[in-house]
């Protein structure tokens, strides 16, 4: 259990653990592609005889009315605490296709990179974990109980997941939680979040004509549905770059000075933002630095969009309908519900006559805060600064892991955000990578996490009683 | 050359008559989509062949850049005036598939009805001439000379028929051209249309981030290029349903009392419009009635839009780009070109300066009026009572047939529009048809119109040499 064996061993297996990774990187499993699903299962199924063959024991695919889940654990040491590992297989889609470098399902290794949907999110950074702990268990055993929970539905809101937690709070009880899918500043810049923003995502539909029509003979008699959602999407927003939706701010909590500060030192600033985006232009709401808008602030996307004759050519038609997808970045202490139902009132209120409209919402997710000074997060600067030679700083995150919540809500216990990937990864767009260097120390930095784990945790007086009393 | 001899062949010839026309319709010869570039053209072969069958003569397919034009033409009828017949043999593509009845490429005769796209628009009702000619041809012969001239782009703004009209003026010439793509106001009551709108197509593309960017990460700090989009095509109307582009009415001719009073009379009234539109709710401009809305008011129509993830499922990204496709319907004495430069301005100045904007504008047709006194145009009054017990109303039509201009201005001759569509075909939406009783009755009215036609034109004192001033 000495973790010089294990990072030994992690070193001399550098290049089968590339291998492995390339290996479950070439699953297309796409959670937002019904026709994947099979594909999505082939994951699972690869994965959890990966967790058997490192000897992880209690392997278990749990199917869910979605996508399944991949459970196994390893509780031999007695009187030790435990750690929940998490992490998702499923990936976006990898489209636009014509714009990766390489195909997105056939992972390639270029210069110090492995590029591949998944690379970065999460494939690649769930693995560093798997690794660590195939490194303990072929070299003696782990120095902690560990509970693995990998997903398949996190890009798609973890809807079958988050109950699932809920209704298993026993099986899964655990001193704390570890997650690997959020970013560092830099290389050699770690960073854990210790924030993120809630999300909720919907669609609006605008229904005109019940057939598409001639738009020579009724152009101008009768409204377009496109130009109708068009109106209503531009009224979400007001000219000054805010949520024109009426109290859609009442909840926004405002921070202080001090906490605006400390943002100020640590986080990113709005060159390193908007270079991160290889934007030349910032936009948002006015009296916030870019990394205040992409964190403390909630935030409206387009997502997509779609109605009448979109291919090549032209089609002089008036289409029958035509659909938004959007999704709101919300914070603390916006509830999700509240916002879906305040959209829909607004979207109602504003549909002109001529049409009609529906509102969809999905995917309810509230902000979620993780103390930084709970000793398990605490024992994660530890570990980065044995693995990467330098301490973490705190950042907030401006996405969600939807977990995170349920985690501490009904589990009690703080989810460590632990992340290795890089801000220029491209997650979510095309030619995704992975940083190996990365992917090295991140396998090292969740070896000396678990060796740190019980002592932290047993010398921060109360820390377990404290976690005692979030459950009861 | 008896039309008698002529209309009874063509009463014995009906069950043939049909299996051919579902023989035409059956090319899918859609010219908004390249793929099909090749069905386009083994239509234009059939028609080709079978104009040659049917006794016509000098048969010729013309190549152009884009889709062939078909040619034939029958000049025996020594010092007799010509008819230019005019239709198009491409249709619009027979998208959504899924709400079609019947598949769109395979013709079916459905009570009184064929029902396939193309049906009414335009290849059943330029058959109807072609069938005449055949009856004719098949009875001794033409009481006229024609030139028929069959184009496959009309679709897509005969972008090489005008050229090529102007070009050939001394081959076309003739003393009026007949261009069945119009619509009757209803079973029995024939109308011709006296007056067309003009158009112009747009594309407005907009550009944002490089490369999808994570909408979690970056939402609230890089504008949505779709939600820059829809707010550009919110700012093209106002809130009372006008063009909002600066300088846009100038050049709109406004009507004598007398020429609105004159189409209230015989135009369709608000309820019959929105009845054909099987629409609720109408739309647009204050202090005008549908009928003038569609016809002596321009419009603007988004015809598609398409940006970021719009299949099934979710992708929180903030895409690179999003497209709206949009075509206007211009009136007298409205220039398309200017049009043209008022948009771009215009939607150069709005736009935003954290994206960037271009537009595209292509298929620029000017409005067309065409003199409803000319001989030409009263003879198909008396072919239509003749056939359909009725005589015709002088109506406006709201789309255009972009060869009409090129008639008046290039060759100097009317374009007599005499229609055999309904109101409810759906040309141009799924489940396009055409009524087939106008079918036979439109073959019977091409027979009386030739039968009358050169009597018509010597007998109009004048009338043929005011055509040659037209063209001096």
């Amino acid at each position: 259990m000495d973790p010089r064996r294990a990072l030994k061993y992690a070193g001399a297996e550098r290049t089968r653990f590339v291998s492995e990774l390339k290996e479950v990187l070439r699953f297309p499993s796409v959670s937002s592609q019904p026709q994947q699903s099979d594909q999505v299962r082939r994951c699972a199924r690869w994965i959890a005889n990966h967790l058997e063959h490192i000897g992880l024991e209690r392997v278990r695919i749990i199917s869910t009315r979605g996508n399944p889940l991949v459970y196994a654990s390893w509780q031999r040491a007695k009187n030790r605490p435990t750690l929940l590992i998490y992490g998702h297989y499923d990936v976006l889609p990898g489209d636009p296709l014509a714009q990766w470098k390489t195909p997105p399902f056939t992972p390639t290794v270029q210069g110090a990179d492995i590029h591949g949907r998944g690379a970065a999110d999460d494939k690649g950074q769930f693995f560093c974990h798997v690794k660590a702990l195939e490194s303990y268990l072929r070299t003696g055993g782990l120095p902690i109980n560990v509970k693995c929970l990998f997903e398949g539905e996190e890009e798609i809101g973890s809807t079958n997941l988050l109950p699932f937690v809920e209704r298993n709070r026993q099986a899964l009880r655990a001193d704390a939680a570890v997650i690997s899918d959020t970013r560092m500043l830099g290389p050699g810049r770690p960073a854990i979040s210790y924030a993120q923003r809630g999300g909720l995502r919907a669609e609006i539909e605008i229904r005109g004509p019940r057939q598409e029509l001639h738009s020579g003979t009724f152009g101008g008699a009768v409204l377009d549905p496109i130009q109708a959602l068009c109106e209503i999407v531009a009224a979400l927003h007001d000219d000054r770059g805010r949520i024109a939706i009426p109290g859609f701010y009442d909840d926004v909590r405002e921070w202080s000075q001090r906490e605006r500060d400390y943002m100020a030192r640590t986080g990113p600033s709005d060159d390193k933002i908007l270079n991160d985006a290889k934007a030349d232009h910032s936009w948002g709401e006015n009296g916030y630095t870019l990394y205040e808008r992409t964190t403390i602030r909630p935030s409206l996307g387009l997502n997509g969009i779609v109605g009448g004759h979109h291919g090549p050519g032209v089609k002089g038609v008036i289409p029958t309908r035509a659909v938004a997808k959007l999704s709101f970045r919300l914070v603390p202490d916006q509830d999700p519900e509240r916002v879906a139902r305040m959209l829909r009132d607004y979207v109602a209120r504003i549909t002109p006559t001529a049409v009609q409209s529906s509102v969809k919402t999905l995917s309810p997710v509230q902000a979620a805060l993780i103390d930084r000074n709970h000793p398990a997060v605490r024992t994660a600067g530890f570990a980065y600064k044995k693995a990467f030679g330098a301490y973490p700083v705190f950042i907030r995150s401006g996405g969600s892991i939807p977990v995170v919540n349920a985690f501490q809500e009904h589990l009690g216990i703080p989810a460590v955000l632990m992340g290795f990937g890089l801000p220029d990864d491209r997650i979510h767009a095309p030619n995704e990578k992975f940083h190996l260097p990365n992917f090295y120390r991140g396998i090292e930095t969740s070896i000396w996490y678990m060796a740190a784990f019980e002592k932290s945790l047993r010398s921060a007086s109360g820390a377990v009683q404290r976690k005692q009393e979030w459950t009861a």
